[in-house]
Order: structure tokens, then C-alpha cells, then sequence
């Protein structure tokens, strides 16, 4: 028998090497003045003076886009998964008032296949550069026998930058309203019953199955909807008190984690229509309605929490910067979300 | 045919919720006087005021640690597996001059065994105490189809700050000694060979298969080793032109990141004997000894280079900070890693 070498054990160090190295530019191109490494570092380095802050604070998160990577696979599109990751995290800091500075990527698989690598990070580099995120550093792994054939998973980290004065929530209240602003879909999350359902009636990516009015690969794969451009342009003039991103567990789970004791909300779930898909998903899994509410964003994927006289300016500033938005409910005494 | 839920498609929020509460105390415990939010929030908050640094560099990198996951799996020992991702993060700023502020995680998986998923937490909040990094936030995925059954994944993020004149390389150059210090094993590199070896030859972990002096599920798991303190000790009164962490790669890949144009190295493989472990891997492998040198440390986890009239001081001073070190070799004119 003859010597075991790395790649017989299912790991290309070699291959590895040439896919990084080949999206050199791709990530050059994400660059910002903020960047002090060149590639091949071993660290990402980044300006750490922040002259137009008074008291800087850096935001950080990290997280995943679920099995959205599995849809995604078996459609065969790619790229939009590089613009969930990013913009899921760019979303999750943007909720506490911060602007990206830098973006990690970490990108799996059983085996390494430089072209699906090459079109997720070119993705990426797409919602780096639309963020005016530093794409800083990456790691690629290959993992024999932890991943399915096939499958990958792609996990980003987010660093960002708010001034203290500036953080949300801050001034969150009784009497508030809540605005809802659409999602794009399902943004990242619900894809593991999605998955579920493809497989059980072997749903057709590519048509539509009835009132979509787009295939139902398109309505799901969809990339999550980055909110950052529109609240930039809202902010200056109008006094937001805090965010909610709506993700896994929907508004249930996610906007009581900024509001402060003693204050509950109430959400009218008649004021808005969810996306089309959402219906379709539900009737298919002939699914409980309020656990699609809990599992979905269900056409809700970011709510702005403002004083109760300014819902209708909101919803007006919001619509002037591209997006949909309404007046979702308010916030009353008490705990919890009610329906 | 009843309606289907969320949990009947792999996913259980609720039991992911309450994973995820019960190590609040164990992040927590990571705490340092920067972190600014509480725990719930969507992004963590780190104070961005370095006041001890004249001009403050972030420092941001990210990694798995590969198949050591399912070594460790196996032998069912995962609270290394945690300081595994935390030390080797902590390691791959060091080389810059970094001192960490703030890990990140994220733990995936097929579905999720809450005390797996404790137990990797505890060992990733013990390392982040003893690095003095703020455990800043994290993310827990169930991704059915994606990972095989019984599999995870880690993946860390971490973010240093280094003043910009204290920045490793710094004056690396032609005539500069080498000076190796010990690994601890094979750290994090190169288990997709053991895992293969484990599985054809149905190795037992928990004898001595021969010359180990200990299991060999001891030898393959003790964690990635961290030199913060010895570095941190030392590095006041040592002058350091530069650190290379050695990893996936070897030297061969590892040390040229640090070398000037025009730079090369000459490493004398005589000058240390790896641990018992890579002779082990190899014999069983049959595996050529180059190949060796670039898929494992073979015993070489840090490289430390210093002035040439420097390498004994070095090596004492490593020495009492607790590494066994030794003068590997020199810096020359030329190019790449010469044995």
C-alpha cells in the first residue's frame, strides 16, 4: 500500500491556495480607506481612530444564513446567498445605529469547489461594496465528512461603528408607533422547512406555481433586503427611536429585544398583506398561521419605532427612500407582542 | 395529512432558545470593562476608545477549526474543541501585535445536543477569560442536510487592537535568527488525515498505541495552545522583528507571510524533534516526511524572529515564560523556506 497524502484524506492545500488566491481582486475591490493590511496577512487590519465619532462605539455580530445555502444549491444561484449573509449582518447592526466598518466571511464544504466558492464571494464583494464594508479577511475550509456532499455553509462577521448619543434604542416608549417596513421574502430564514416541503411534493424551482407572479425559485432566493441605505437617508431628519430586524421567531421573538420593561406591543396584523410566497409556503405545509408568524417575517422585515405623532411622517420619509412601509401598531404598557 | 411545523422540519426554536439562555452566565463570566451591551441584543457593543494606544489598529480574523471537530466528536471530548477556535484566533492576531478585545462563535450543526453545545461554550468562555477577550456574541444553527448527523461545525471571529508603531513585522531582514517554540500537537491542522487514518485502521483513543507516553486521543486533542502570555512577557524586553503562526501550510506556507521581498529562510528540520505524535501519524501513513512538513507544525507552532545576536536571548526569555524554545534557524538573502 502506498503513502497517504493530505489531498488522498480529502483536503487540497494546493487547490485550496490557487481559489483563494484567484479572488484577490474581488476583495481589493471591497476596500475602504480604513484598511491597513495588504492580502496575505494573517490578520485584517483596520483603523481603529474614528475622528467623527465623539464616544465610538464598535457593534459586532456574527451568523449564518441558515439552509437557505440548500435552496440555493439546488437552484444553482449562488451569488444572492453572498448578499444574505452580508446584508442579514449589515441589518442586525444597523439596529443598534451602526455603520459597517469591516466584514469577515468564513465559507465550508465537504469538498472544495473553487467555482461555487468564486460566485458566493463574488456576492459578497457585491454587498461589501454596496455597504461600504471592508471585506477584511475569510477562512475556506474543507471538512471532509462533517458537511454533505454538496452542501456548504457560509458564516459572516460584522464590524461596525456608532457614536454613543447615536445608539438605538434609545428613548423607546408607550404611545410609540411601530412601522413596518417589507422584506424582500423570506430574507434567511424558514429555508429548513422550505426545504422540506421542495422535497416532500419535488416543488419546481423554475415556474411559477400559481399566483407568485415570478418562479418560486426567484420568490424564495431573493436576497435579505439591506434597510441600511433607507434609514441613512432617514435618520438626519427624523427622530427614530429604535429598530427591530425581523428574523428567526419573527416579530414575536425579535422586537421585544428592544423594547424596555413595562412595554408591550401591539402589531395589527390586518394593516399589511404578506408577500405572495408566504401564503403559498403556508398553504402548501397547510402550516398554523400564527406559527408562520413565528417562523417567518411574513412581508415584515424591519420595524421602525418612532413617537406616535410621527407614524405617518415615518411611513412617508421611509417611501421616499424606496421602501414599502406602514403604519404596523404601537406600543402600549404592559409585555409581549399582541396580535 | 397533518399541517407541518417548524420543528417537524428539523428546527426547534424553542429548544434553541433555551440552549441559548442557559450559557448567559458562562458568557457572562468573559465580561471586561469594554463591553457595553447586555445580553439580547442583536449585535454586541464594544467601547471603540483606546486611550493607552497613540494610533490604534483593529485587528480582525476568523476560523474553524477544521476536522479536529470530528476527532474530538469521536472521542467524545469537545470543551478543547472551544479552546481550540479561541487559541487559534488568539494566536493569528498575536502575530500582528494584537491584544484580543472580543471573540465571536458560531456553532452549526445537524441538529442541536444542547450539553454538546454547553460543553464547547464552556471550553470557548474558559479560553476567552484566560485570553481576556469579551465573548461578544454568537450564533447557534440546526441546519439539517446540510451537516452529516452528530457533526458541527465552530467557527471564531476575533478582534485585537495594536498600536500602529508596536504593528508585527517590523524590521524582519537578512541575518535575523529564527527561533522556534514548541506546539502542543498537531493544534488544529491536518485531522482530516487523522480522521481518515482513525477510521482505516480503527485506532483506539484511549490507549497508548505504542511510544506516546499518554492516550492517543490526549495526543490529538490538547488544545491549540496560546502564546499571549509568553509573548506578552517577553516582548518588553525582547525586541521582536516578527511572528509567524505556524498552521495548515507548515512553515513552508506560514513563515513567507512575514518575510520581506528578497528574504528567504533556511530552518535546520535537526534542530528540534517533533512530538511523538507526528512520528506516529507518519509511520502509519506512510507518509512522505516533506509532506509531513507542510500538512502538520511536527512540533514548530510559533516562529519568533529575532536580531541574529538575539536568538539565545530569546530563547531564554521564552524559556521563562514557560515555552520550550529553540534557535531553528536564520533569515537569508533569497526567497521561499530552504531545509
Amino acid at each position: 500500500m502506498g503513502g497517504m497524502t493530505y489531498r488522498d484524506a480529502g483536503v487540497d492545500i494546493d487547490k485550496k491556495m490557487a481559489a483563494v488566491g484567484g479572488i484577490g481582486g474581488l476583495v481589493r475591490s471591497t476596500f475602504t480607506p480604513g484598511v491597513l493590511h495588504d492580502l496575505g496577512s494573517f490578520g485584517g487590519m483596520f483603523s481603529g481612530r474614528f475622528p467623527k465619532h465623539e464616544d465610538p462605539i464598535l457593534v459586532a455580530t456574527n451568523d449564518g444564513v441558515g439552509t437557505k445555502v440548500r435552496t440555493g444549491v439546488r437552484a444553482g444561484r449562488l451569488r444572492g446567498l453572498g448578499h444574505d449573509i452580508v446584508n442579514h449582518c449589515v441589518d442586525d447592526i444597523l439596529v443598534q445605529g451602526a455603520e459597517p466598518l469591516f466584514f469577515l466571511d468564513y465559507f465550508a464544504s465537504s469538498v472544495l469547489e473553487p467555482e461555487v466558492f468564486e460566485e458566493v464571494i463574488q456576492g459578497i464583494a457585491e454587498a461589501c461594496r454596496n455597504a461600504g464594508a471592508a471585506l477584511l479577511g475569510g477562512e475556506t475550509a474543507e471538512m471532509p465528512g462533517v458537511y454533505e456532499p454538496g452542501e456548504f455553509d457560509i458564516v459572516g462577521c460584522i464590524v461596525g461603528v456608532v457614536d454613543r448619543k447615536a445608539v438605538w434604542p434609545r428613548g423607546v416608549a408607550a404611545g410609540d408607533a411601530l412601522v413596518g417596513v417589507r422584506s424582500d421574502g423570506l430574507h434567511t430564514n424558514g429555508f429548513s422547512l422550505v426545504n422540506r416541503l421542495i422535497e416532500r411534493d419535488d416543488l419546481d424551482l423554475t415556474v411559477d406555481p400559481g399566483s407568485l407572479g415570478e418562479s418560486l425559485g426567484d420568490a424564495l432566493l431573493r436576497p435579505h433586503r439591506s434597510y441600511l441605505p433607507a434609514i441613512r437617508a432617514v435618520r438626519e431628519h427624523l427622530d427614530i427611536h429604535g429598530l427591530a430586524h425581523i428574523t428567526g421567531g419573527g416579530i414575536q421573538d425579535n422586537l421585544p429585544r428592544v423594547l424596555p420593561e413595562g412595554v408591550g406591543a401591539q402589531v395589527d396584523r390586518a394593516s399589511w398583506k404578506p408577500n405572495p410566497v408566504f401564503d403559498f409556503l403556508i398553504e402548501r405545509a397547510a402550516m398554523d398561521r400564527d406559527e408562520a408568524y413565528h417562523v417567518f417575517n411574513m412581508g415584515c422585515g424591519l420595524i421602525v419605532i418612532v413617537d406616535g405623532e410621527k407614524a405617518e411622517a415615518a411611513v412617508s420619509a421611509l417611501g421616499e427612500a424606496g421602501e414599502e412601509a406602514w403604519v404596523l401598531g404601537r406600543l402600549v404598557e404592559g409585555e409581549g407582542v399582541a396580535f
